[in-house]
Parts: structure tokens; sequence; C-alpha cells
């Protein structure tokens, strides 16, 4: 289990101990996000590394409790999280120009999406620091996930979204069990009125923004995909950028393997952000470690964030691995939701974005035609049924139970 | 691969070479569902066994190329299909008053369903016949799945649903490039309209109703579940059963495992059909191996089948498991839905009519406490935002962004 030793501020540089803090730093307020960190060496000279991993059966991502901010013996969750497929695309490679293009699925995992890792994590943290209810401000996913995962360890979970939530998230929520709260105005609204709930009223806040322990969930996506391309490492890593926390955690979790010598180099991190809600992308292209924050505005509601907390981690993430972050239009989004669907994988806007993001920086030679290329699709196209329908470029014909009626309506579509 | 040796007709038992003939028998007509026969000794002799399969680490479907009616050579779908979650609900088997309860996530699969293995087979099968189009009469499920598969082998899918088809799988469809016709009528009139328009246009017929390969894809299932519990056999295998084939299949692939050695007992199968679609029921009542047709009508569009037309091989392999067939309402099967999600899987209503029918057959004595069940949940929630928002006992509170907004609501809520 995860030997965890400190909590340190990424603005900062303060440290705390685990139970002197629960969220942001003391001193910085809520852009002082927290850092956890492990005692590396201890875990090494516990016998952790590639040959208790690789003797390690469990193919979920608790296979990677030894790097989890988790005590020994805690009640998991029963219904299996990660181990998602990890496959090649060799026709969406040609197509995009690349000489491999791998899909990381992760609408595979229990609830449809990438935050199934953060939440799993954080629910089994909110029973171990003795909360009995978890609360999540979210787009969507996040709070399905949470309200998911509640539902198996016996937590009461109270959701807030924006008003645009997808009406599939919110059947999930509803159906999980959880109170949802359908708040008038952005996610940034949202967001706020959760935190303030939770300090008032003694809830767990989940939201990944500012929950230090989300992001380490979310890190067992780069600690997976590590594993599964040992030996042959991508030259990128794509995903979408909302917070910044997914893309700070899959980071986190490939530097974690190199550490231990599982893997020997390092991808770079291509990061996209929707162009209606692309504050880092500003400040990426500002050199700034600093961001204004926007009205967000994108179909890609899972990574529609105006103000996103996890901004710092997820500039430096890029910045380390000698990446880039780049922006795409709605319309590129939505046809690179056709596009991977084209080739057998259907994502929702946000789990498609970075696609578009490959594709931008192939164009303009960021990726180059030798480059090998993994994307992390984050969302199940199932979860926005709305979105696909303004994706496809075809409608279905209604026609009367007859051949004639087929064979007119295949004449009129030539 | 396949060591296919001849496809045998269900109801009169005449025998045909592969090339002989393409869908049903043709002395009986579509009620003589062919049954795909291998050579198990000469597999055997070729090494087939407990070992290969141990030594085997390809965790997909694709690991049962052996038993599949697949060409050597052919080219597979790049999306992994199977290798599906098997894991248990302690609290689950606790609130249904069995020993153990074990759910096999199907909802993992690629496109959401289970169909997802028959539809890969028979996607393979339509080029290795020399099709380049495809078709298939479908609730929803089988149809995504096929257009999905269809896009990954450069097939063209024309798709056949009837009116009740949910909204999300009507999104699949179309993103993944198939042409889809809205039947005006039943699942039957789209059914027998798909088969004029094969037999006339030169398409290959997936519908799972008579393509006798579809059925080997959903073999896989019984497969994996079978090699996932080798050495703790549960008691019981549930299924929701609509027009037969899926039960039948993992039937056939449970009965393969034995025969080879790598399970030493089977399981018996427990069928659970929708209270407006059960003439399966029916029939098995009488104990009579005919069923008159019905005009079905049931929220689990799935098994919404009223004229079943694997109705034989279904019925045979219940009762040759000494299992049970079983019928519940669409309130229990709604009941089942928030039931099972309450433990964190969402599944939509035919995934989860068979876990209605295991509570039922717990209440009558038919499964009895110290029993052990496995439930194969078909397709996942997401597929049906609709159906879960009936499913959930709760709404969405809208609320103004301001703490006295949410105590309110937590007030007025007690």
């Amino acid at each position: 289990m995860g030997q965890v030793t400190a909590l340190e501020c990424v603005r900062c540089g303060r440290s705390y101990r685990e139970d002197e803090v629960l969220y942001t730093c003391p001193s910085c307020g809520p852009s002082g996000i927290l850092d956890v960190v492990y005692d590396y060496e201890a875990l090494e000279a516990n016998g952790f590394g590639p040959e208790r991993l690789a003797a390690n059966p469990d193919r979920t991502h608790w296979r990677y409790l030894d790097l989890l901010p988790i005590a020994p013996g805690a009640a998991l969750p029963p219904v299996p999280v990660g181990g998602t497929p990890l496959f090649q695309l060799p026709d969406l490679a040609e197509r995009l120009g690349v000489v491999e293009m791998w899909i990381k699925d992760e609408g595979r995992n229990p609830t449809g999406s990438f935050k199934d890792r953060a939440s799993s994590v954080a629910a089994v943290k909110a029973r171990q620091l003795g909360f009995q209810t978890v609360c999540c401000a979210s787009t969507g996913n996040a709070a399905s996930s949470l309200a998911g995962f509640s539902a198996q360890l016996g937590l009461t979970a109270f959701i807030f979204v924006p008003e645009f939530a997808p009406e599939e998230k919110i059947a999930q929520l509803l159906i999980f069990g959880a109170t949802v709260f359908v708040v008038k105005g952005s996610y940034l609204d949202a967001y706020e009125l959760c935190s303030e709930a939770a300090t008032t009223l003694g809830w767990y806040n989940r939201s990944a923004a500012i929950n230090p322990y989300a992001i380490e969930g979310k890190k067992t996506g780069g600690l997976e995909l590590g594993e599964q391309m040992a030996g042959r490492m991508p030259d990128w890593v794509s995903v979408s950028v909302g917070d910044g926390c997914t893309i700070a955690g899959i980071w986190k979790g490939l530097k974690e393997l190199r550490r231990f010598g599982v893997i020997d180099r390092l991808p770079r991190m291509l990061g996209t952000q929707a162009k209606g809600a692309a504050p880092l992308v500003q400040a990426w292209r500002s050199g700034e470690e600093q961001w204004a924050s926007v009205e967000a505005n994108t179909v890609a509601d899972s990574i529609s964030v105006g103000q996103p907390r996890n901004g710092l981690k997820a500039l430096r993430a890029v910045r380390e691995s000698g990446g880039v972050l780049v922006e795409v239009s709605d319309d590129q989004i939505l046809a690179a939701e056709a596009d991977l669907a084209a080739h057998g994988v259907f994502g929702e806007p946000a789990g498609v974005t970075g696609l578009a993001g490959i594709q931008q920086a192939r164009w303009s030679g960021l990726v180059g035609p030798d480059e090998r290329v993994v994307h992390v699709m984050t969302g199940s196209g199932l979860k926005d049924a709305a979105s696909a329908r303004r994706a496809a470029d075809r409608e279905p014909t209604v026609i009367e139970p007859s051949l004639g009626a087929v064979q007119a309506a295949l004449e009129a579509a030539r």
C-alpha cells in the first residue's frame, strides 16, 4: 500500500502531513493544489518493482496499490476498474499520417469513462478519512463515476452538475442513487457551490480540481499505459485537457514507471483543449504559469472548464515531457468523433478532442510522419447520444415494411 | 482455426457442407436453424486443450479461434472484443438470498453489449464468404455492433430497426456509418424485410435468428465464463432470453469446455423472458418444442421478440442443463435495473431481466439459498437512458447557485 510521506503544494512548495490538510495548501488557498509524495526508496526496499508488477495477476487498477494513497486493509469496491484495452488502428494511423496510432479505450471502465480511476480512489479515501457523505461538482463523468463507486461502498453522494450535462450522464447519476442538484449556471458555479456545501455540511469533496487523491487514481491510467507499452513506448501520448488533472495524472504515472525501471523512456505529452475552453493553451503560448478564466463553451462537456484548477500540474507535465498544448474547434471535435467511429470506436466529444489535436499537430508538423502516437480515449460515446447525432453525417430513413420502400430509399440516396 | 465439419439442422437432423447452404435448412425452411459442427477429435489431435488455452496470452474472444468457424488467415477486426470482467457482488447476493452472486459485465464490450461477440464473428465470416455488404434486423444491439465491426472491416452495413429502438442505439448506428432503415412496424416486420432485402439484393444477413455463425460468436461468452469460473463452476448461469440465441450460445460454449476438460461440471441455465415477449416460457410450460408468436411489448427492447427463431436451441439448452425458463414483468425488470445500479453496475433493461428472474426463481424455490449464481449482464445501461430514468426512483433538483438553495432542497427532501 502507498507510502505517502507528504502533501506538497505545487505553488509554494510547502509540505504537509496527510492529517494536517484535506484539500489545498492553507497558505496558497484554492490555487495551492497539493501533490501526493511517496517514499519510493522505502517501496523499493520493500520489494516493489518490475518483477512484483509482472508477477501480479490482478488486471484492475488496484494492481498499483503500492503507488496509491490508500492505507492497508481498506475495503475496495467490488466492480473492477481499469485494465482497459490498448490497441492499434492501422487505418486510422494512415488517415492521420503517423506510423502507428494506438487507442486506449477508457470507455470500457465500469461507468464508461476514465474518471472511474479517480472516483474509485477518492471513494475509498473518503471512507478511510471517516466520511459517510461525498460530493462532487462535475460536468458529468466524474459525478457519475463517483455515484457508481459510492453505491458500491455505501456512501451517500451529492452531485452538482451544470445545466448542460447530457441526459445519459444525469440518468447514470440518478440510477446509482445520488442526489443530483442541477445548478442554474456554469460549471464554475456548480464547482463553487459544491465546495461551499462540502465545507458547511461536512461532506467529503471529490472535485478533481482540488482533491489531491483523485489525481492519484488518474495516475493509474499512465501506469497501465506504460506497462502495456513497455519496450515500445510511443513518441506521443495524447489526451484531452479540461481541468488539467487527467494529463497531469497520466504523466505522473509514466514518470513513476520510469523511476522503478518498468519503462526506459518517456513519451511527449500532447494536450488538446476545445477552443471554447482553452485557458491553458493561452497560458502555454504566453509561457506563463497563470491563466485568465474564460466563459467555457464547447460541445465537449467533460472538458468544458473555464477556470482550470490543475492547470499548473498540467502545464508542467507538458513542459517536462517536451510536449505541446493545442486547441481545436467544436467542428474538428465532432469530425474526430465521426472519424474514430468510422474505425469502430465510439467516443464522446471530450474523449476524441485529443484525436482532433493529433490531426492538427500533424498538419502543423509538431507531430512527425514517423512518430508513434497513443490517444487516451477518455469516455464512451454512449454518454452523449445527442452529440453523436450531430457528428454523424446521416439520418435514419423511416420506411414502410416493404421491399419497394427499401429500393426507393436506396435509389433516392444515390 | 475452426474445424467445421458440417452444418446440422436442429429440426430434421440433416447435415450440410458449409458451401452448400448459407442460412437455414433447405428442407425445413426458416425454422430449420443450423448448428455448426466441429471435429473435436481433430482439434484435440492438433493439440487444442486446457494447456494450450492456459498458455494463450490473448484475453480477447479470439483466443477461442480454434472453436470458431473462421478460416485460417482471416483478417480480424482490430478493436478487442470479449475479455469482459466477471466479479462477485456480495451485498447483492445477500439481497437476493443466494450464497454467491457474480456478474459478467458484457457492457464492457466495444459497442457496449454481448452482441459484439456475435457481430465480430459474423462480420469476419461475411468477408470470408466474399460479401462486401451486410445487413441485420435488430432491436438495437446486434445492429450497432454489426455497424461497429463493419466499420472496422470496411463492409457496408444496412440496418433494419423497429420504431421503438432507443435513441442511443440509433446514434451508434449512424456514427458507425451504417445506413439505417426505421421500419414502421414490429421487430418481426423489420426482420422479414431484412431477410427479403438480403435475398433480393445479395447482402449477407447477420440476423442472429437465422445466421448459423452469429451464435458461434455468442458461444465465446460461455467459453470465457467457463474458463473464468473453472474449478468453481456456479450452480446457475442466468441470462435474459429474447430470440434464444444467447442462452443457446453460452450453453454450447460451456459444453465444449467440458468436452475438452477445462471444466468438470456444467451449471444449470436460468433463462428469463419479459412477460410481454415470453413465447418460449409458454412452450417451456407446455413441454412442447413449438410456440405461438406473440405481439411483443416490453421495456427490455433487446429481448422484445415476439417470434423467436432460435427457440428450439434455447429450449434444448435449458432442458439439457436441468435449468428453467421464467418470465418477469416490466416493473420487475426496472426494479432489477435500479437494484443492480445500487450495487454499482448500470445495465440496460434486457441486461438485467435475468436478474429479476433470479429473484423470482429464488422466491419460488427454484434457486436455493446455498446456490451460487452468475448473471450475464448483456448490455450497458447507457444504451437506454430513458428507461434508466423510469427505473430510478428520483429526479434531479434544479437549484439556484446558492447554499441556501441546497439547504432548502435538503430540508424539502426529508
